[in-house]
């Protein structure tokens, strides 16, 4: 095979097609062919408004381009893997489409700085993109919140029934995580939003270039400041990959839940069938395998968050070609996020909870420990002998299968003469709740409060 | 061996010693000790406002547990194992001091929101420590910058000399990268800045506590607006790993570059004797150890944070004590870092630069081709042709060990008529330099403009 | 200060505090003493096979550091931080027992060599201490099995009930999985087994060693057969990490069922007191600690891999300084592992079943649906018109709360005329698990014949 | 969208076509086409020897799959989006093919034993071929080594010229490592040879299928012993991705050098213009790109890794959807393990080494000093002072630009008299490579004996 690449000049031998399809990346950037007509669009009105190409030229360039902006659109394109990246394919049509004028769109720029541009410009729209799958997160969950206020349940700590919580208090503290993830993705909008183009090969170049000019018309907040920087910069990555995989840690979470609140034993919950699956065999089962890939594609984007900080390692300035490698783990994670935040959001809405099953695991489970615990220390004894006292109430308890609330007044004396007949309401667990009224507590207040909180701010978006 | 746990009430039979040994935190967490007292002492304080203790309880419990922060201060407080973490450490520590009363200070806590309390506390402090390293860091970058705006070099893609570039302008790109890393971690620190304590165990507390006073008492910027959330929360170490990973990724480039450049064969820099060690049997060695192992290093704290995030994977809400492994990580990433960054400042601005080797580099490198190539599209060459011409002059070159400046103008213009006399200046490293003026670029203006905005930024922190 | 180092003499400064204290290993290698001294025993009789010491000289270094290992034992050696590692130290130390002739034993040796074969000699120890304490865990695994072949359960997929199943049958998976742990462990051991000792720096010596000699001596199965590959190889803890972490993921497994199993809506087991803690603020609580902390500690595993990993990754050879930063994870991951199994072994061993609440889980879960579907299929009908027939049967049934095996006769008729008296007998869960008979499966009888299969292998061993 | 699919009976909604995309594995795991007709045609034949199945019955589906078979190998099937995994599609192409009795297949068999044995086969054939490519690269190695005995290079540690070595035995440490990953493949390869089929769902079959039957039809060495263990195991997977990460981590470091090798400033290589690649837009550069993208794909491999271990983490047995996620990371790793293993050799095959450049590389570097101290130390001189002489000797040489063999023997002996006039033969570095006699040790004749072990080795497999 002869050396058809643009760099072939110095070489006797070119690449053996094995080498070439090594090399290429076509079969994965072509998703930025987008941004590389809009980066080369903005790219040819610089140089001409900087007159380092003519009015003409000018012209003749980003009429092409925009006609290649239109097929691509339509569909009429189509890239070849003859070009090994989609930088050569769109030099390759544009050339067809105008002639030999196109050479000049590659003044003053390199393969380096572009290929930086696109991606920049991919992961804005990326990222605005998930940031408005969040929002209808966050709008679903509080809206389920909103539903759910006298919801009862158990709090859970070490899958144990701690305390009772309303329903809407544990949504709301997804709600929680899933705004600071959002902002993790802001924090990674904004990493982004710094245009390398103009930096060229690593150094900049030596036309007067207007770096402004074409960052403003891509709508980039401001331009790298170290043109070495611009092109072996991939924090901006890096965040974007910390984002998601700390987003995919909460969902994990959240879908861990499902998956136990869909078992027989917890029975707390109905998923949709438009979520769930049966099996080929067992045909009694709901699968809840939305809720299950979910859980399971976190190793995935974890993986491609450990995959790119592996390959950043040691690499010495400016470019490598390893860093080639920063893309695809990126698509992988976007398309990943993308569906599972989606999925997600439908499934959470459609999702059916049992309250009377739920309120019911109250009733039997000493969750309510706890506030006899708090009372003994109101009426005067020391917490941690309260505590004690309370301790072997339960021990006993479980012993006779007999609840606090069912135990006779006579005998929660014998063990703790200063318990009276006000204990029975204290140890309701709808009280429980409702006696909490610390600020972020469960008590249906508070939790009001947050919710009316969340809509206005989710409200004012 | 007898439950002399504190929660033993419920338990017939207490753990083995190795059962112990396992649940224990004290190894570690003792580093925690000085905020564990800060925390209780605005909790004691806060309940005292709120009249939930008197005024005497009040003053007996924070003034043990100030005696006992001097007594830490000093090396007097001494932690056992038998007390299976810092928290249990110091209650029965206040008990010693101050007698029974010490016990009221568990009012309206739990150790859920007493451990997370201390761990935002303490990562704040070290947060702020780190910042102030980068800061010396980047001070250290730039003073050497300043030094070196002519001093000249090849700057590199794929380890091969691409054009030349002021050694000063890739130092101003790691200023960049630390700065950015600056950033990370005052996000990090932001992250961090939010108070959970009053949480209680996960559902808030039914004691009319205030949690706004608490927080502004201990330096927070706000409270934690769910419990479950604040208890169940570890997105702010992530962000810290995150953070420090990032940092430990430059960190490995840079020292990368100074592991070659300390090589035979590059021999661009000779390392301070004090950041160099020996070999027991080669005695003509002069090892970069320091760079190794902070490049080394790197592992370590990629390995923590993969760590946290495995560990965080699918854990139901809100307290699993899984999360008790959320701490030696962070720590031993926390002390890397910290003697990463300081020792790389302290070698960096002790390196000597052989800038005539550096220079020399540049006289039979070809990496002035670029220029030449600019040259001819300059004088209207396309620039895929005038690329061409300047392929097969190098490759000519290279084959007769000729470097293009040292051509005779009958010999370039054999290749291409084009070239003329003005071409010698062209090819001159230090004009090539001189004459980037984009912005951000290598050229000498552009370096000084921006080592001076970087002065300015750092001398008004 | 002044440069003590032992390879000071082409230095004019020596390193900083700082700098010595960031190169120094002996924090942690010091854990290495044991097998430095028998390298080093077993180095300086081969030196003295080979004449290259005198006998004399021989018998004083090997009477000395026997001297000194008796010491170890008694604790009566103490290591500083004055010499950065562990070899230095023992090299003092051996100076101070015997004077200079000490200087001889590092004939034909680098601490290349020797450190790297203090590790092997280390790991292959320690390896044999965790497959010990892992046939301990299949022992008790068997056991548990064996008195549990009748105890029914239901089999999960999806977290949903399944197929009735024999808890043996359940135990035995994992005495599959421990078993490959244990064989992963064996090839780690092989890979561990070969001598580095006499590969000096990289090169070999130029001294008529005998490394078969020494080889033999430290009881390792072969040697090295390249002096480069004999310092720079990582490969075995890599296999090691490899069968921690693969170890520590079923371990996190069977942990998450016993959270899940130890859940007020499971409550299928009670785990011993011994093994679970309370609450400081819910006396009611039973919490799983030690299965959490076990499941937690899993990420820790799999980030000492990622970390070492990380570390290797592009590498030069033969021997780098970053390269020292095998072992802090290494051990970390040594006291985890055998804390983990150990404990959960205890645990295991201890963990009481309700079979009672178990067998009922199976009377209206509809886990006896295939049951019905082979039923039908083996009087005729289609398995896909099977398949569908029951799962509109269980559809009905959950509708109406009614199992199976509760519906009359005619009932069931109509939905499929096929369906006979005989179905009752079929849909009794213990008849389902009887009636499988193929390999592997969960019929009684399989069941009891891998078990004595696993007890005859594990008595031969 | 109505349920089409084939376990829709328990439910009244279908999936949206979203979720039936997200839950589809087709898009990937058609890619087990083949060994899932090879499957299913083992699986007819044992049905129909065990009587499960009539001959006819047996024949017919057998004659279809075989069909199915042959119209894959010419590219006539076409698998649809509408069938959500490569089961579903092929038992419908089967039903278009031979009718109603394709049913039959699925009699004793669960889509978890089957695609758990699609795997394994597809496994399987995978390995082999890596290994084969493993083969051609050992081959490669030797081959080289054995044309560069007599290449002298500089052994480095820390990047620093060590000792001289000869570059066969560099090439031969290489071939150590290749073997060991080759091992580690083989162990991979001996986990995946065991038949998971007829485990069914999880629990076995009552049908009386021959286990042993079906697997030795299908090559494999034995059968999972345990059902459950069958359809949950995925340790075979791991060990795979275990052998890749370190094969690739091994790559990295041999890239790294080449990547350094064929710098400017080292310039010992010249890498074949078919393995290298230009720069658009600077016409000397020869890039090493394989060997950059090589180093890069290293982070890829190790992502799955990770990906898989996370995705594993905390799983309830048997089987989750989760585990779904086990295959397209173990895809992408297989080809690029491939491709990179294939690229390396070919590239390794052709790259010339500048045998007079690494030779003069050893005139003034000092790597002789050692020679030097063992001179000294041969002559009586303890090691540790012999040491300290010629570290002054290094320092004074290096202050003067003097290399040791070029100290007039006065000179010499001020620092040391017992230096005399045979030192010269002592300091010229071939001499130093062949006094190495040591087993394992750069010595030529030790380095000829290697390779000559290595070609029996290879020459027998």
């Amino acid at each position: 095979m002869a050396t058809n690449q643009m760099w072939g000049g110095r070489f006797e031998k070119g690449n053996s097609a094995d080498v070439v399809a090594f090399n290429a990346s076509i079969s994965f950037d072509q998703r930025l062919a987008k941004h590389d007509l809009e980066g080369s669009i903005a790219h040819a009105k610089m140089l001409t408004h900087t007159k380092i190409l003519s009015e003409t030229e000018g012209a003749q360039i980003v009429g092409g381009l925009e006609k290649l902006l239109k097929k691509l659109t339509t569909g009429e394109l189509t890239f070849s893997d003859t070009f090994e990246d989609i930088h050569m394919n769109i030099e390759h049509l544009l050339q067809q489409e105008i002639g030999d004028v196109a050479g000049k769109l590659h003044t003053a720029r390199s393969r380096n700085d572009q290929t930086a541009t696109d991606m920049h410009l991919f992961m804005k729209d990326e990222t605005v993109q998930i940031i408005a799958l969040l929002d209808e997160l966050l709008n679903v969950v509080v809206t389920k919140a909103d539903a759910n206020v006298n919801t009862l349940m158990a709090g859970y700590t070490h899958l144990q029934h701690a305390q009772p919580i309303s329903y809407a208090h544990y949504l709301m503290a997804y709600y929680e995580m899933f705004t600071r993830d959002k902002q993790r993705f802001e924090t990674a909008y904004h990493s982004t939003n710094q245009s390398p183009l103009g930096a060229a090969a690593l150094a900049g170049t030596t036309f007067p270039i207007d770096r402004e000019d074409s960052a403003q018309e891509l709508g980039f907040a401001g331009n790298y400041q170290n043109s070495i920087d611009a092109v072996s910069d991939r924090d901006y990555l890096l965040d974007f990959l910390h984002a998601a995989a700390t987003l995919m840690m909460h969902l994990s979470r959240f879908c861990e839940e499902i998956i136990q609140w869909n078992s027989y034993e917890f029975g707390y919950i109905e998923i949709s069938d438009e979520f769930a699956t049966g099996s080929s065999i067992m045909p009694q089962k709901k699968n809840p395998d939305v809720a299950e890939l979910i859980r399971g594609k976190t190793g995935r984007v974890y993986g491609s968050l450990f995959s790119l900080l592996t390959t950043l390692k040691g690499l010495p300035l400016a470019y490598d070609k390893d860093l080639q490698e920063d893309k695809e783990g990126v698509f992988d994670t976007i398309d990943t996020v993308k569906a599972c935040v989606s999925l997600f959001t439908e499934m959470l809405a459609t999702i059916q909870v049992k309250s009377d099953k739920l309120a019911a695991s109250l009733q039997d489970d000493f969750s309510n420990a706890t506030e006899l615990a708090d009372y003994l220390a109101d009426k005067g004894l020391p917490f941690r002998q309260a505590h004690q006292v309370v301790g072997k109430l339960v021990h006993y308890g479980i012993a006779n299968n007999l609840p606090l609330q069912k135990m006779p007044l006579t005998q929660l004396q014998e063990f703790e003469p200063l318990i009276a007949d006000d204990v029975y309401d204290v140890l309701d667990p709808e009280n429980a709740v409702a006696r909490r009224i610390s600020l972020g507590s469960t008590g249906f207040e508070q939790v009001k409060y947050q919710i009316k909180k969340a809509q206005k701010k989710l409200a004012s978006e």
